[in-house]
């Protein structure tokens, strides 16, 4: 497996991408995206489990029912969510705009919109918009694309990898924005693939749900799971390699690059969390069950006081020990050991004296990495996120205006 | 019901308290608090569901389990969590110190601890501090003894109010500590009542145990369930009224007042919340159970984009409408009303076109109400929280320096 200098979503063959400014956000910056297949994709997808769904989730949910899609087309600035009946027609009317302006099918549309909820879309500007992608679409596009499917993000989300699947290079190439209203309980992310490889669907299928579950689900900003949440895969077959099955060796190398592209998105969103300065890589061992690993890893990088205590370079172990305590998981307190970085802090639920200065300099690194050794079954997990900062407040407490 | 000015602890009958510097803390200010009753009193208690449960809780669960307490003693400045057999040892010695000092039977003793986690507690300092608290003690100490349990709070909380039961004139004190790692998920406050009601024990474990779960149960400060929660009551009955039983028109009354005692002292809690400007207050209507309306208040008041739209006077109800949906509730999404204030900004699901210059208004009040309406059962649940300010950040990045 290879990564790709400047990678994206048009890195696989057979893919073009256009990202634009139709003027929906006021800024002037990009906010349209076209992703488009020369040939019908298989395709998947899965979605927040907010009950607010947005309307966008709901229209594609239905399109790639049959499991193909051709084109994505996602907007930033406004979510659609929250608008009733009026978001659906909307969400609807810009798919048939997308499938109509790149001769599609008709529901072989991927559908997205991100931004403020409780707004309708402006559909003159949305329509304008989307020709205007149309025609801008190119095999050198998948930058533009990823740059339109940016909000409060500050740092551009893609990349791509190669792997040789039977003698033939496949590539899977991706975009994704963050940056808030991210906690990994229920849901996913805003993120899309793209890959040339020839796969069955059933495959497709079970390589992407298999490893959403470990990478995008394993992250967290602050804790609140979007309504417009939604991570979609297409994958062309223009790679010719002869298709991809369930069980087989190239399965498992499909699936390794898929995980790597995922893993990595997940912790690039993480990363860039609003206002983060910091990724926080938290990894939990010795669980009972993968589900307890999962649940107490999440519950130390959604903590507020973890978070807090890693942006100020706060060696406050206690904290990790207090989240690691109310996650509702089963353990023994009297076996847990935690560690910042190479540095042990607690062995046995207790306290260590240990060196502060070496702590401190694991705590101003740009990725510190957290490590809770259980000692209560055999199962371990990981998880990202990011500190608390002032301007986590800055960005989130002034966000419409 | 009365509330008394300057209520504390000791507006009871019978209860003498104290609040002394003791050495604790670096800062000089005061950190060792005393409350006795002058004869063995009722007691009940219910803890943090924190599986790293701090020793003093494992004590004091120990030594009221016969359903009667004499005295509390609580430190500030060293919780006594993460600190293992050390720590149980420390806090049955805190205990024995307390018993010794005042001449009460060695199991009736409550004893607590607040603030940071995994560092032993200074023996020598806390047995000094017993004893010059002992001495400290009176029937105007009260007041001293809420600013001694204080840690990040900026306000000393502390109330009484009396009631008439049978034609007897019944007090009842209270004093909590905040701010931090607060969340309701699963339990309780650090908060002592005192009362010189006469009642009898399943009385009191009853209207104390039904009170906790609308009231401090339903606060939020940062989603962190601390080790070292605790709420506990002593009756000492020395206002002389007939012992209130269960199921009388007597029992009501004290019931009801213990309620106003907790939610107000719940209130007091969240409105100090570590670096916060504001009050606010969600109440859910309509839910299809109180679990449901309790889960969903929760939530909002949790939101961190709920807490920092309110700081920033953002009338984004989309975030609103986001926690609730993420809630893990059973609803329908197009049958909800949202209002800020009296000002309706959603309708079946659907964003209004409301006046932002009245929602402003509101906003900037410094007690914020949201109301859900789901319309979709009968029952509703308030729970309280508090903005989330740059001020939160800069207290909790450098908590322990």
């Amino acid at each position: 497996m290879q990564e790709l200098n400047q990678g994206s979503v048009t890195s696989p063959q057979g893919f073009l991408a256009a990202g634009i400014a139709a003027g929906i956000k006021h800024s002037g910056k990009k906010d349209m995206a076209l992703v488009y297949s020369v040939v019908p994709a298989q395709a998947a997808a899965v979605y927040t489990l907010n009950k607010f769904k947005a309307a966008p989730l709901q229209i594609t949910e239905q399109n790639i029912s049959n499991g193909t899609a051709q084109v994505m087309v996602i907007n930033s600035g406004i979510a659609n969510a929250g608008m009733g009946k009026v978001g659906l027609e909307q969400a609807q009317q810009m798919s048939d705009w997308a499938a109509q302006a790149t001769g599609v099918e008709k529901t072989d549309v991927i559908v997205a919109s991100t931004g403020v909820i409780g707004m309708p879309l402006p559909m003159d500007i949305l329509q304008k918009g989307i020709g205007e992608a149309q025609a801008a679409l190119s095999a050198e596009g998948g930058h533009a694309a990823a740059q339109a499917i940016m909000t409060t993000d500050t740092v551009c989300k893609e990349m791509a990898v190669t792997v040789d699947i039977g003698g033939t290079t496949v590539t899977i190439g991706a975009m994704a924005k963050g940056s808030g209203m991210i906690h990994p309980n229920m849901a996913t992310m805003l993120s899309f693939i793209t890959t040339d490889a020839a796969i069955e669907s059933a495959a497709l299928q079970a390589a992407f749900k298999a490893n959403i579950d470990d990478s995008f689900n394993m992250i967290s900003v602050d804790g609140d799971t979007s309504t417009n949440d939604m991570v979609a895969i297409m994958a062309n077959g223009q790679a010719g390699n002869p298709p991809i099955q369930l069980g087989t060796p190239e399965f498992e190398i499909f699936q390794k690059a898929l995980k790597h592209i995922c893993i990595t998105m997940a912790r690039k969103i993480a990363a860039d969390g609003e206002g983060a300065t910091k990724l926080i890589t938290t990894t939990v061992t010795g669980a009972a069950s993968l589900a307890d690993a999962k649940l107490a890893a999440k519950a130390v990088i959604a903590s507020s006081l973890v978070k807090t205590a890693v942006y100020g370079n706060d060696a406050n172990w206690g904290r990790i020990a207090c989240a690691v305590g109310y996650s509702g998981i089963e353990f023994d307190p009297n076996k847990v050991n935690i560690y910042i970085g190479s540095v042990q802090v607690a062995k046995n639920g207790m306290g260590l004296s240990f060196d502060e200065a070496a702590a401190l300099e694991i705590l101003k690194q740009k990725e510190v990495p957290l490590l809770i050794e259980l000692n209560s079954g055999e199962y371990q997990a990981t998880a990202w996120g990011c500190d608390l900062t002032y301007d986590y407040v800055k960005i989130n407490a002034d966000y419409r205006s």
